[in-house]
């Protein structure tokens, strides 16, 4: 597995690379679509795959919980379990024991949790982390870290990016198999914090022969905090981040994010909007966001996007997509879902054909300017 | 629109025909997938096509109060509105009115209702039923007709039944397009009902010059009455019915059902069951029906059905669609509902070929055979 810078954009940090696993390459930057439960909500994987998706992300949090990394890892792992051939992410499963389990209580050796599916109680340590994420057969794996929330004070950062930092080794001496590991920059939103997080990864990753991370991702970012000051922490972060190693932003996010964080060296990008949006009937246009359940759209038969070439732009009309998911029938949150999935995916692809061309920065401001000039019905909402 | 009889079985009174429509032919005996507000549920119109549906059946209720057949006549008809190339049919309403409305009252001018989703108040006529299925531009549209509960005594059943035949003429005289109408026969349970009704509905279809019925239905059977009584009255009825029109036995039903319908000389079958069963686990293969959810497949990496060509069974593990339909997933919905229609489109493609070679009674008794010698897991039921 090794990543392959191919091309850098003059008057932005944007980068065109390529990433490879066992499980086939993909290019950067990237989106990856959520499949939580070993599966992306809605999809078949050979739509998904047909949709362009190069790679998905996993969650181990619940694939731990059920049905189970040792039973996923006896049916031949987490690729033939839900049959996606190509690469899978999978976090460490920190971010969601914080987020979704009942209790959690933080100990130097790991986080205790009871599953917010029954109450029964785990202990999530960094080596139980990458055994799961190891049984999954995952291509690329994280290391467990603590997620801050925000706000938090610097005392409380600084002792959480100590922790992530102990974590993140432990993780590296614990990998026993091919699978690719990123560490995750911490530090909250103080950028000297940031810096030095950055900077004691990148000396933990020379530090043990044969042991390195494949990649580093920017963590407890999109937490709450305005998104400036995301872009800000994450532009002044890879400097101190090895240009020949993707840099993934976890969780993030809206298209306007995305294309934001391209052009300040961002490689790789999750998030469940695309999916979880579509099953509430918010759907992104190149125009701005609609939600399709408004009662302007009762009788319009025009389709969801003009000049999309998704299935769903092509076979329905907006009276149609509206009618579903007031009905809420599962045909609405695949329909939807193809239609979102395309626009991220689609966006990306346009985003990696600017920085081959060198013309990131002119991508971005049309990007922006077509966002912001979208009238595409009363309750359009430009980014 | 005609029905061609194309071949009587030797041994049955199973019968292989074909019946043309606007949108195309379709061959019997047939299954009609439900797609009860315009979408057969969780499945894209396509993936119908490709699983071999040739005719799927319309709510005329669930659409007439959302969003309205106004509304879908103004976007071009439920074939346009639900992107649907093939032959449509559609229900009167009338069942749905008395099993899901808040409160009905049959009167003589039709029946009154509130609706289930906003306790609107509404009557619906038997001119009404017609100038709905007109607007929705459906391809077979069924008359009004009042669907007896079971038990229901002979007083009841009689006055139903002369009731169903007024407004069947009511109907009858309604219509004003091309879209072909069925008549339904009622009666009960009681045979003499059922031949009186059936003789007079084809007299009815003698009387008016030009305004014929172009099929016969069997209502109000499998409402909760024993299903070898249904069979009974459905074998007894085809004999009163013209040779040269299609039977429709409504909301009939399980495979087994159907295969000993065909060969009493019904046509056409239209059942929830698949796509509903499919939605709780419940899945059909030609040993027996499992539930999917159980225990036993935990670990199971075998397909639902082996030797089954659908997209499920060729791609996925019986864990794989546990795991799914535990965690209640959209694609455990998307997966299953593939497999079930399947099965059925699938059983009565192999019924109209028996028919074709004149072996539909081997073919009964081999289908039989089979489902009784089943044996595919611990929770699997013979039918």
């Amino acid at each position: 597995m090794s990543f392959q810078l191919l091309k850098k954009d003059p008057y932005t940090q944007a980068r065109l690379g390529r990433y490879a696993t066992a499980h086939g390459s993909f290019e950067t930057p990237v989106f990856m679509p959520v499949g939580t439960v070993g599966t992306v909500k809605a999809m078949r994987p050979d739509e998904l795959k047909g949709l362009g998706a190069e790679i998905i992300l996993g969650n181990t949090y619940h694939l731990y919980l059920r049905p189970g990394h040792l039973l996923i890892k006896e049916l031949g792992g987490l690729h033939a379990f839900m049959n996606w051939p190509g690469p899978i992410l999978t976090d460490s499963g920190g971010y969601q024991v914080f987020s979704l389990s009942q209790t959690c209580r933080l100990r130097e050796d790991g986080v205790e949790f009871q599953s917010h599916l029954d109450g029964s109680k785990h202990l999530l340590t960094p080596e139980l982390a990458i055994e799961i994420q190891e049984a999954l057969g995952s291509d690329i794996m994280m290391v467990l870290d603590e997620c801050l929330p925000y706000p938090s004070e610097l005392s409380r950062a600084q002792s959480s990016m100590e922790l992530t930092l102990r974590w993140a080794e432990r993780c590296l001496l614990s990998r026993t198999g091919e699978n690719s590991l990123f560490c995750i920059v911490q530090g909250g939103t103080f950028q000297g914090l940031r810096k030095e997080c950055a900077e004691r990864l990148v000396a933990l990753d020379g530090k043990n022969p044969g042991k390195s991370f494949e990649g580093f991702a920017l963590g407890g970012l999109s937490v709450g905090e305005p998104m400036p000051l995301a872009y800000e922490i994450a532009g002044n972060t890879t400097p101190y981040l090895p240009e020949q190693k993707p840099r993934y932003l976890m969780g993030v996010g809206m298209p306007e994010d995305i294309v934001t964080c391209i052009g300040l060296g961002i490689d790789m990008f999750d998030c469940v909007v695309p999916t979880r949006m579509a099953r509430h009937g918010t759907m992104f246009t190149k125009f701005g966001r609609i939600n399709i359940r408004g009662s302007e759209f009762a009788k319009d038969s025009g389709p969801l996007e003009e000049g999309c070439s998704c299935y769903t732009c092509q076979n329905f009309s907006r009276a149609y997509l509206r009618h579903l998911s007031l009905s809420k029938e599962i045909l609405s949150a695949i329909l939807n879902t193809i239609h979102n999935l395309h626009y991220f995916l689609n966006l990306l692809g346009q985003a990696r054909r600017a920085i081959a061309e060198g013309n990131y920065a002119k991508f971005q401001k049309e990007f922006f300017q077509q966002i912001q000039s979208g009238e595409i019905g009363a309750n359009q909402k430009s980014f």
